[in-house]
């Protein structure tokens, strides 16, 4: 009953079979190889963006890091949600990367922004002068920390706001497919039609070794990121195994179909928490379930196998704590239904 | 005809295997499985350091980079070769994650420093006061950038100058297997006993797919070093795909037998090359091989199908240039004989 | 009717008086002339702090900056109140200067947090492992930037919680002369015997020309501070001009009569305020007023002369805006008759 | 006999006396007051520059690190002389504020880079790809750090070369003024004509309290340079009183007159010293005299009251030692002859 992270999962076959028949042979290093270039090549076509610059890195705090970084200049400010990834869990690396940049946290039901509260927290920052810093990027996750999800609607919605401001927007989508199949969205609805103007694309959770893209749609937003990236060691030299698994992740919608395969599960676990009385405490739309429980429910389950996170909520008190319960590609019919028995 | 770099190689099958074979089941995320902890061990025996803390990373950049800012303070100068690859080939990174350090170059021939050139590099920045920065840290290549090495009694030679300057000493080792397998010197003489804090130790070039370690022989020297990792991207979420390849490379003594095979080969093509009248421009003491040629005669070699970096040399004229040739696990004995029959 | 801030006056004639008087002859440059050995010891002694060590600085947000950068590290969090200057007015420096640290906002009624509140927020970053950074520092603005301040009991309470976490803790008194001038408070007991760490002591605002001071009540939380000084260019060639200010301002006590003049002339436009209906918004306290007014009164104020910065505040509306007034060493009381009748 | 530093002389009368004038009453803060507006009007016309971006700072340390971490990416490299100030004496400012750059240190006679050593340090960076950095700004001291002078054509020489590579130019002036003086080249000659980007223009050596320009003669090279000035700390609250400084100290050709003076001091000590035997090391072209003595004869004039610093040179031995006399605008026939005499 491994719930513990989508992180945790292996990689899938037909990945780790792509790293195998990619290590024929010698090939330049440094992504001058065919295999990169061709990775670079589908993400294109997927995101129906044919000039996008795209890069490979090895992790999700690279890629997000580095997209800012890119973005967003020493003095600027990054609005975020307040449980985004990059403030609770990345020990400052995108902040630091970008030159010593700031969060700015932006409050919202279930990791989730509104226009109005980014609005709002945009304008706690007035821009008179050098004192004020530069309200300079807006950074959102799809699908969020709480296992919910932004649509193109709700993206569109928020990168207003930011571009009204002067802002640039960044997507961190380390479970982007997720949302892509969660909303039945095209990636190019949920990003550069919407008003963004780079992905953090994750691969690693959701069946990839370690592999991240990150994209810029505009290639000019990209200019000299090459150096960033070298700098910072996530440039790797045997290139070709990063787009190994980037080609064989979304060869024939593979990514899609593992995304709504971990989608589907949380949606099965949700709905028999529910009819077991435990319905979760967030809406269950991506593959993340978080549910309160009488502590001695959750101690009875790790004692049984489950394997999953304390996430401490508003409204756990001496008996109940919530817990994150994460699907992925491998979670399974049976693992959940044990899952369920025990509760 | 494969000499580009031994970044262009492919995986070892044992290593890949070893890949595959971890992908069984879930683990723990972020190094808290059971094969980081086996790969830490492991390398703490052939260290002979019981205590030794021991990072894993995907990159040398990373690698260095990371081990370099454990060592030296933000104000602190870092003494190398005027070849290291800190400074010639990472685009800064070192000096910027440790906060905006500097680089003191010192020459030498060959890649090597001596002690005397050290001493009078140091001196160069007597420390009288806060004008001064601090001298704080040796990084020396081993096997060095021309293909030559340290033995343990010049890495202590080195050492004893830094140490009486109350410097700290880190060791880039992309190429450590090499200098190991070259000089016969037990990873430890080479290393701590010699007076090294910090080891970066690459596997990458010598058969992993993406591996490299960093070393701290004293534990207390790696305080924090964990949050570096972190913050800079270099924690792979999928921690057990790094320290797979470790033990898979470890084992047997595999990485010495391929950093053997290296060796040898650039031996016999520097023999070859000194018997068709082209002898090296520096002592061939690991896997690489320096060689200026008429540039008629580097042209033709291309033409049949040469991959080599050119690398130019004092002495190098109109019509002769230097290249360099790297061996690497894959060198054959074919490739070598197709090379010479072409020159 | 220059109410417009604390900077905008000028330099007390006494403090000018000396800086002439330093003009005679030549002396040793980068502090280390009589002056300067002579200003650290004054400071040692007003705060009864024998050891302490002392560095002055020409700017606020230096002194900030190079204070938090030697409390934490660049994985740091250093939590403040959400007004406070190092937040909204610094264009991100200190978290710069300190390696790309983060700011933790906390809320409070009128720029000063409580305990339960600064207890409440730390919670919110459980340190699990490093991704979760360092929660490293507290940084308390006395008096506060809503014209409020924390007695020795209130400073202590806060110091308490950040120590129990593990915390150092900060004082930007850039008007902590109007703290204790408030208070009645000794500067010890402000400052390090309530648990406080470092204070950026501030002379600027209060008669000087360009003087702050660094103080460390512990040396050894100074180790290196001079080359965090040095390279932020805030070492001063002319240091004795530094020292002279600091020895003019403390002079027979001038900083707190200074003090004590611009908090009483905020304490008499306070009440001539509430007489005339219009009662400040927050506790009138050290040397600040804020106050809500109808929007024509504002303009007619101006035109009549008032310099006043707009200050928005939660309750302002299309006809009443917010205006903070500031009191220096200069108010007249003319002055503060001329705007009441104005008002 | 006061040689040790032109930083260790005092404030210019007029100067202190403008300090005192500027005293008057309050001033718009931030440098948004007249004087401020006048000083850098004042500087455009001296440069010939009307559209020229001025910013006062209060140290050249300051002024420099800002400058340099305008022009140059945190992935670049800064060429400049290895006896550069910000090579030796400013702890790693200027690399650290440009985010991470590094200085590629090129040699000299007697502190002067000649254009072919410059062509030919640049070409030891190729710019193939994103591991090489950028070769981004070429740095010149002028006067030098030997008290050797640059001229107009000298500077073009060095400029063209640099932006024949695709770099910005900037100019450490610490001692600029000491360099018109020398050259009677016009400011403008000396900079943008030659083709300078930016100028770090001195005043403290020169009569100053504390005050130093940083002029970008064209404005667009100075965008945002606002932010850095003020997350550095640099950017007084009282600002007028760094115009003040300036506006006295260019009035009437002040800066010029007191360079002048110490140049001919300087020259003067130089003949003397011709005459007793003693000739200088370098040519004494602007302020700074170094001469080699016996150092029982340094020890002799140093129990007399010499104030000089060593100054190791190539060359040194056991008994005879370098050291360097600095005049300024306040040294005297007496000082001169009185060292003389000792010697």
């Amino acid at each position: 009953m491994n719930f513990g992270s989508d992180n945790s999962s292996g990689v899938h076959p037909r990945i780790m079979a792509a790293l195998a028949a990619a290590n024929d042979g010698s090939a330049p290093s440094y992504g001058r190889d065919a295999l990169t270039e061709g990775a670079a090549g589908r993400l294109r076509e997927i995101f129906e963006a044919p000039d996008a610059a795209v890069f490979l890195v090895g992790t999700g705090t690279g890629s997000n890091a580095l997209a800012l970084a890119q973005l967003c200049p020493p003095w600027g400010r990054i609005f975020c949600h307040e449980t985004a990834h990059i403030e609770t869990s990345e020990s400052g690396g995108p902040a630091w990367m970008a030159g010593g940049a700031s969060l700015a946290l932006t409050p919202g039901a279930w990791g989730r922004m509104t226009p109005q509260a980014l609005a709002a927290r945009i304008a706690d920052y007035p821009q008179v002068d050098e004192h004020d810093g530069r309200n300079a990027v807006l950074s959102i996750t799809n699908a969020t920390e709480w296992g919910t999800v932004h649509d193109a609607a709700s993206v569109a919605g928020l990168c207003a706001v930011a571009r009204g401001a002067g802002m640039a927007v960044h997507v961190d989508g380390a479970r982007f497919a997720n949302a892509v199949a969660a909303t039945g969205a095209s990636p190019a609805a949920l990003t550069w039609r919407a008003g963004v103007d780079a992905l953090s694309l994750g691969g690693t959770k959701n069946g990839c070794l370690a592999l991240e893209a990150v994209v810029f749609f505009d290639p000019a937003r990209a200019q000299d990121f090459a150096f960033r990236r070298m700098r910072a060691g996530h440039l790797w030299s045997k290139h070709r195994f990063l787009a190994a698994q980037a080609l064989a992740w979304l060869e024939g919608g593979l990514w899609l179909d593992l995304a709504r395969h971990a989608n589907a599960a949380a949606a099965e676990l949700a709905a028999g928490l529910r009819n077991s009385g435990h319905a979760p405490l967030a809406p269950v739309e991506a593959n993340e379930v978080f549910v309160r429980l009488p502590r001695a429910v959750i101690a009875r389950a790790r004692a049984a196998g489950l394997r999953a996170a304390d996430w401490p909520a508003a409204g756990d008190d001496e008996d109940r704590g919530t817990i994150r319960l994460v699907t992925g590609w491998t979670t399974t019919a049976e693992e959940i239904a044990a899952l369920l028995a025990v509760l």
